[in-house]
């Protein structure tokens, strides 16, 4: 199979502890299981313009840094919007965030780097179905404090996952990849 | 042409003083511009969970009412979630809300609409391109005060016709209707 | 002590499962720590207009629904909205919210909250010391799941007794209520 | 009248076209109604870590960067984090920001900024009053476009001095500075 008929991935990410790079590989994991030949994991300093405009799917990463994307993340984006902004309207998008604390502002980075992703024209998403009991990534995926947990590495996993599944049934046409013949999830 | 090779709309709305309503109308005409016949135009008192599930896209808007959505709305996709949440995943989504004024909550209350829809498991976006002169729509359509301005019509009709081609582009695979092909941004 | 010289305390809720009823309680009993005879828990059941216009702080919780307030809250302020907006600016308020699960939206539930308090022209806060580790309230107090958790209690007390204090500092100039004569708190 | 007497009020501001600093001198216009010697404006080049320790109430402006806070003025806070965070709890805060567009995210990069305030332990505000027809800074302060209108200066100018009252109501207990001696509000 040709890399134009399958979605290409790309996993960005900025890690100040390590924490944030565990996520991200968990995200590309996920994202592998469809197709692991066009799925690239790299930080802001890996990362050119010529990634984002290669991707058809982005998951973004930034540590929770006072409730909020971590500036060199920010900087990141700041800096190709005037190469990229309003030239790459339609990716899929979706995020995952790391803090020190639960409670202490890993959903709100979330949104935010969904927000910075959404004024590029992004379509983002997070994920219905848990993770592990009482935890999901409904809006990116979250963990929090010195370790990983292994719900944490699920979730970052099956928000990958989803990102390649979006990817491949909208972007590639590929039916048989829409969650729904996977789904099992819970009530609300 | 069939409907289902076309891509269906929903436009979903609650309003107390009208205002949302005119919105709603704009919203739909800008669909409607891709193809009239698959536009549906309902209030939360007219529209039910066939409407939902039915749709490939949806718009959703309410006032701002204490700088978030109105209780109206809200008990609208309460009273629907154990029904559908879970069941609908994909869809494609955005928001718009008129407030009391500007630096009122209008965008506060876009963007919880649009965590709302991405509960659902629906992708979310807003709109790149200026709809005039210091006016756009980036995380939904905004308005404000007693009576709609131009802009704001403007920016509606452009959030509705988003919306129709991001449907025509990924849910119906049709390549002529990407916005690339007519976009004129300008710098952020 | 007469009650005009020690701050008057609500702790309003709503809630579904009981779940959200039990950190107003923990809640409550944090606030309670400074004077037990100020505090009011209410539900949106018991709570009027009055009880609003009475307290120099509020604390607001409701259940995650959606990744937003719960319908029902929002009505009880769209409610008193029209008596209340523009006479009782000023009051100290932070919120609390119980979700089905950790990354299912009960920090953008508790934000949903703060932004209406803050439409109120109240001001708004979190808690900076962690309540246990890795655990914190920096924007409310937060829970997830079946039961709640010793850490989710030790948030709710905390977020209280936060809430006493800056009342007691601030409303009542009992400085020392001021949190920095107790403060233990860890990097960020 | 000396310093320890009156609140201490920093306008902090980061600018690039230089609308955001016309901004900030409009709030710090306002702060300056109640008392013009205890008033500091500065950018973020400027400031220091002694200038946020040694006020009582601050205002942050940025521009809105793709819908969010500048990467600059974040880095500006994450810097002097390990300073300072958890040691100045309890100021009071409000923020402002200026756009490329009105719908361009001026009102999320306000609440990107009260999330960050709010790490830091303070006190958040908007205001309830109307600055303008349509126009109000129920949130902080906001502007869009090239050249900035007369509402946005009452809404940043009524912004600094709100900030200024609630600092000689709360910081300095001084009643009289209370808002609700010249309120004059509109029906939300």
């Amino acid at each position: 199979m040709e890399e134009s008929s399958v979605a290409k991935i790309l996993v960005l990410y900025h890690s100040n502890s390590g924490r944030t790079k565990n996520m991200a590989q968990w995200v590309a994991q996920g994202a592998s299981s469809l197709n692991e030949h066009t799925v690239r994991t790299l930080s802001i300093e890996q990362a050119t313009v010529n990634d984002i405009d290669w991707c058809d799917g982005i998951s973004v990463g930034s540590p929770t840094n006072l409730g909020a994307v971590a500036w060199q993340m920010k900087q990141f984006w700041d800096n190709i919007s005037h190469d990229l902004w309003g030239k790459i309207d339609g990716k899929i998008a979706c995020s995952f965030s790391s803090a020190g604390s639960y409670g202490g502002g890993n959903e709100l980075t979330c949104l935010n780097l969904l927000i910075i992703l959404m004024n590029f024209g992004f379509l983002t998403f997070g994920v219905t179905d848990y993770a592990a009991e009482a935890f999901s990534s409904h809006y990116g995926a979250i963990a929090a404090g010195e370790s990983n947990s292994q719900e944490e590495q699920a979730a970052c996993i099956l928000l990958g996952k989803r990102l390649a599944q979006w990817c491949a049934y909208y972007v590639n046409g590929q039916d048989e990849h829409h969650p729904r013949y996977e789904c099992k999830v819970e009530a609300v």
